[in-house]
């Protein structure tokens, strides 16, 4: 017997239904019935994502749907500013780059969010820009981004706001029209609950004109045929006809619930996983900041951070996150995000501490466990 | 009550174990579980494509995987062929052109094969042709090309062939090294059994020294990253793990029964069906040529084609496929292709009769079906 236990930063657990809806017997893509289903996971996904706008499903992981992005707004030689806090926000000056694009790159350092004001900065000093690339939760450092005063800072500017909400969508607040979000990409395995393989893009009029004008050249993630296809309910190329039949399933949850009570769930859970790490005398590598789907905790002195999250994982099942790139070893990352409740939180933490504890790391066995339930008792 | 019938040129019906598979709990793909899995699909594709070069799979539809095959092999103002006898022919041209690439198009007349001289002559008068872009199957015609005979007229010159096997690949033959196909690509929800979703692409070395020197901006589909991930048995993007592990139960199948037995098994289905629409009087589309996964009828004179396809599929749960583009009601399409045996074919041309007979055309009751049944009996 093995049971797994999934406290990553996506994938992340799968709820029943959404098991069961990806099993059922396919059905073509080009019929009234799946036309039905199109629909109600495109308006299901306007509802997550706070727009009024169309939401295209396509059929990649998201780092397609973060392409998606910068193919359709941009023209080889155009100015853009991206915003670097960890792996992720690294990821779209990759892509800008892959496509002769400038970016006039803003660092952060790991750990901390950007200060609108360096974006503000940055948008006044060349009203060229055509568009800020950022993070809504860098699920490296597990910290969040102020998307709202991000779209402050860039509202009144000639520049389009783009955010990877692939980690966070559906887990914490983004008011993509509220706030002033152009673009916003996400993907399935992560607050949605759903297997990887499908990215999602919203797009706003104000992106709309510059894809317009953009000319970078695209074929399979061109939203001009994406936006003519969803207009007759269909999709430009075959879509991921099971993994949709499954969003649906993971939507008609989330509407159940509703974002509001999403929002407060995850909290929670990050509350309680913060104070339980800090209980067991770990500093966690976000204080500031901290996003709510994904805790990074300094590992200990001492103590081999890689081991800890392989024995976690391969003598006890249970899969957290080790750190990447230049955290790799320095932290772990517990996430608490999608289809994860309360007792999972506790689960988990009872498995670090029983590896903390085999590793020789100086700590009262239960006091992690204990003070997440009193989070949780709250 | 309600029971749907698919027989169309993708989705295919699921096997059991294909539909279960998706179901299971999901892993993280950063595992030596996914490992595990991973490699198997990898070897296991190799087989299906008849290659000893890796395989990648993608994320993405089989037009994902074509383009990557042709953002990958091409700078802009190349020169290619592209080999046009249908729908999914004009996409090679569609890609092409979005990418700035000049094409030499080959127009076949659709219903027919390319001739291979045709190709062998535009080699000879530009030796500048980078590649030729051809289709194993024409879905939208139903004609498969001599692939063998395209490999000798593409060999011993600069350019590389790339064949388009999304429909055909694992249900006709394609012996990918054998026959000097440099580039193949491929989609999930024809031959292999599975949903759609996931694109498979192999590379020739002779292919890799094209990509060294290919200037095209890529980044999602960047075969390189996909090279140097494989390497360590990985991918450079989250892969779409539940189809992934579905595609190791549809390989096991696959490799349980071998290739030589799912092609006799193709082609018994595609001699009864067209025995069968012949019996009823229909003409074949493509009379020569003809492919063993989907069989093009003529509409016969007088029948509304549209309404036969709707009203088998809307009122019986039979789904086939009507005419794409320029064929638009003047063929159907009957597809004998996936997990599908000989008694879905007599299902399936029972309730073409049923509706044929409503729709006042004259023939046998039952005549269609008698052909197929002895095609079978043999």
């Amino acid at each position: 017997m093995r049971k797994n236990y999934l406290l990553t930063p996506g994938p992340t657990p799968l709820p029943p239904e959404v098991c069961e809806a990806q099993a059922r017997p396919i059905i073509h893509h080009r019929t009234p019935q799946f036309q039905a289903i199109l629909k109600e996971a495109s308006e299901g996904m306007k509802y997550i994502f706070q727009t009024s706008h169309d939401v295209y499903i396509l059929a990649s992981s998201g780092t397609g749907a973060m392409e998606a992005a910068v193919v359709n707004l941009c023209s080889a030689g155009d100015t853009v500013v991206t915003v670097e806090a960890g792996k992720f926000g690294e990821r779209w000056t990759e892509i800008a780059k892959a496509y002769g694009i400038n970016c006039e790159v803003i660092k952060v350092e790991w750990g901390k969010a950007v200060d609108p004001k360096e974006i503000e900065k940055k948008l006044k000093a060349n009203p060229k820009i055509k568009a800020v690339f950022t993070t809504l939760c860098e699920t490296s450092t597990g910290v969040a981004t102020d998307i709202e005063a991000v779209g402050k800072a860039v509202k009144d500017t000639d520049a389009v706001l783009v955010v990877d909400a692939i980690s966070g969508l559906g887990a914490i607040d983004l008011k993509t029209d509220a706030w002033g979000c152009d673009i916003v990409v996400s993907g399935s395995q992560k607050g949605l609950m759903l297997p990887p393989g499908l990215g999602f893009i919203s797009v706003s009029p104000k992106a709309w004109q510059k894809i317009e004008s953009a000319k970078l050249p695209r074929y399979y993630f061109d939203l001009k045929a994406a936006k003519k296809a969803l207009a007759s309910t269909d999709t430009p190329f075959t879509p991921a006809i099971t993994l949709i039949v499954a969003l649906c399933e993971a939507l008609k949850i989330m509407r159940q619930d509703g974002l509001e009570k999403i929002f407060a769930r995850h909290k929670k859970m990050a509350d309680a996983t913060r104070a339980a790490m800090q209980a067991l005398g770990m500093g966690l590598f976000a204080p500031t900041a901290a996003s709510d789907v994904v805790t990074a905790v300094i590992v200990p002195a001492g103590i081999d951070g890689e081991k800890l999250v392989k024995t976690m994982r391969d003598t006890y099942g249970v899969t957290i996150a080790g750190g990447q790139a230049e955290l790799k070893g320095k932290v772990f990352r517990f996430a608490h995000m999608g289809f994860i409740e309360e007792f999972d939180i506790i689960a988990g933490i009872s498995c670090l501490e029983k590896v903390l504890k085999q590793m020789g790391y100086k700590f009262e066995l239960g006091s992690g466990v204990k003070a997440a339930q009193e989070v949780f008792l709250k």
